[in-house]
């Protein structure tokens, strides 16, 4: 069986992103990362400085230890603002970072082996207005050579709203099976 | 004539985007605002809390005064991942808060009696990879019924490179001829 | 109960958009209008021209009036480079001709009282190439002030594939509930 | 200097496309396909049929053995309703056929060593109701292995509109620069 780790950008307990990643993972074992529990700068641009990157003192590293030992990536964010959370998106800026990062020389090729999911729940009309972001996230996973999986919308805005989608549900159940 | 704020997302001095916002606005007064200089915390979701959202006790605020004052609203932004900053990322999630906070019980109406543009640098065909992103701008300006004046799309990845760019720096000339 | 009407772009009999309609219309009465059975010329822009447009001499009105008659338009297409069909393609591109056409004083404003719903197959991985018809679908059903129910897309090549794609026939299933 | 073929999918004379192309054309010798003086059947799908693909009896074959001569596509089309005319879709679609057409063995090869732009002009926020077109032009290029050699997007609806759209103009100025 693959190794599994959900990347989770959500803002608070028990959301509807969350739970609806729960129901495509019942009786799996998974590998949790919350992003909001840690600390992630956002990136500063130092590719073009003679000097490089230079440590940004935060929680990023150690996420990407963890993340890179794993052999599927979930990418579990509520969508804000058409978009994945701000919280998501400093993490995957930084991997610019990674990838001139002489202590991570094969970021790319480890990366390049996963096979990555994107689960996204939103309140204003996500099968419409959130697939720009899943062409995102299908540019990104084609950069990192990364395989996409495919990806799962649901529509939530109150907690425990994504119950009442049955079509995310039972995307979920179908996601869930193929990871077993 | 409308007074104009440039929101930048950028985060390195003298970057390209920087450059050719720069362009659209020679010889126009206008206010920047650096985010890279100010610190903004991601959105913790509360609206579904008892409490409602929290003080985030960063600069935010701070921002949001500072441009509400503006008529015309510049984003401008570097494409990191083929979408905008996960800095100005942050400061648009936070709007949920404003949308929500008693302090500013007009935030909609005010930002809905402005203007935007977008203008962004990508070093990766951002003439189509930068299209989702210019997709979910206009979603985030319907959504607050700001009015969109449009957007620039540039080539560059090196350090001065926009100027290389010819369709983009006539854009911005465009631009600065509209925005006069 | 609404009545409803299948606008057929298919090109060939029992093709895998079709198959997947019918499921979403099992027990339902519906009509069909297969636009491979019918003469539709390409438009000829007479807009700007003092004599504006001229009759085609085609099945193109009668299936204008056949729809018209309807309250749920279930727009049913094969993916074919990326988009509907060119048949389907040469059917919409018309309206502009009704929508100028004084024998059809009302067309918009009937229109506008109906909702719509696309269901299309590719083999192409339609759930990522597809998204851009989707969102022109969503742009043709706001330029006429039609209600957007929603879409289903499925994944097929080879008749009889559908069958095997699970979640297209859950929102199939989906579908009929909601319709009946 | 490269060959360069016009694939014109526009429906009356001297449309805002037209001029446009003429405009990124000038001094430059070029052939012209105007898709509308010719007739072009919406294709059968016949990939799944024991007897494959029929001959469609139209103009079709003889404008692919034309473009074939050329090194330069450029796709010059009217945006209608979101998308390229009805006519041009009629006229891709049927690459489906030539793909598998024993006469044209070497069409994919061929076609891949060519380099297309798509010149597009429309009436209804082209700049963000166009995206999806783009992105779908895109798709079919990478398909065929074609190199994209990138659009122009003019802002026209009455006939002459196109000449007041000066970004349009400096681009088509850029194109030529980059043809001749």
């Amino acid at each position: 069986m693959k190794s599994i780790v959900v990347i989770d950008g959500g803002t608070r307990p028990d959301g509807n992103t969350a739970t609806l990643t729960d129901q495509a993972l019942i009786g799996l074992s998974v590998e949790k990362i919350l992003l909001r529990d840690h600390t992630i700068n956002p990136i500063i641009d130092m590719r073009h400085h003679s000097d490089g990157f230079q440590d940004r003192e935060d929680d990023y590293n150690t996420i990407i230890d963890q993340i890179l030992a794993y052999d599927i990536l979930i990418f579990s964010t509520p969508i804000y603002w058409y978009s994945m959370s701000g919280l998501m998106k400093n993490f995957v800026d930084r991997w610019s970072q990674s990838l001139r990062d002489s202590n991570y020389p094969d970021f790319k090729a480890k990366m390049a082996a996963k096979k990555a999911y994107v689960i996204a729940v939103g309140g204003d009309n996500p099968h419409v207005k959130g697939l720009p972001m899943i062409q995102q996230f299908q540019h990104i996973v084609d950069f990192m050579g990364i395989d996409f999986g495919g990806y799962i919308l649901g529509v939530g805005n109150k907690p425990g709203d994504i119950l009442q989608d049955k079509k995310a549900l039972f995307a979920a159940t179908q996601l869930k099976n193929e990871l077993i």
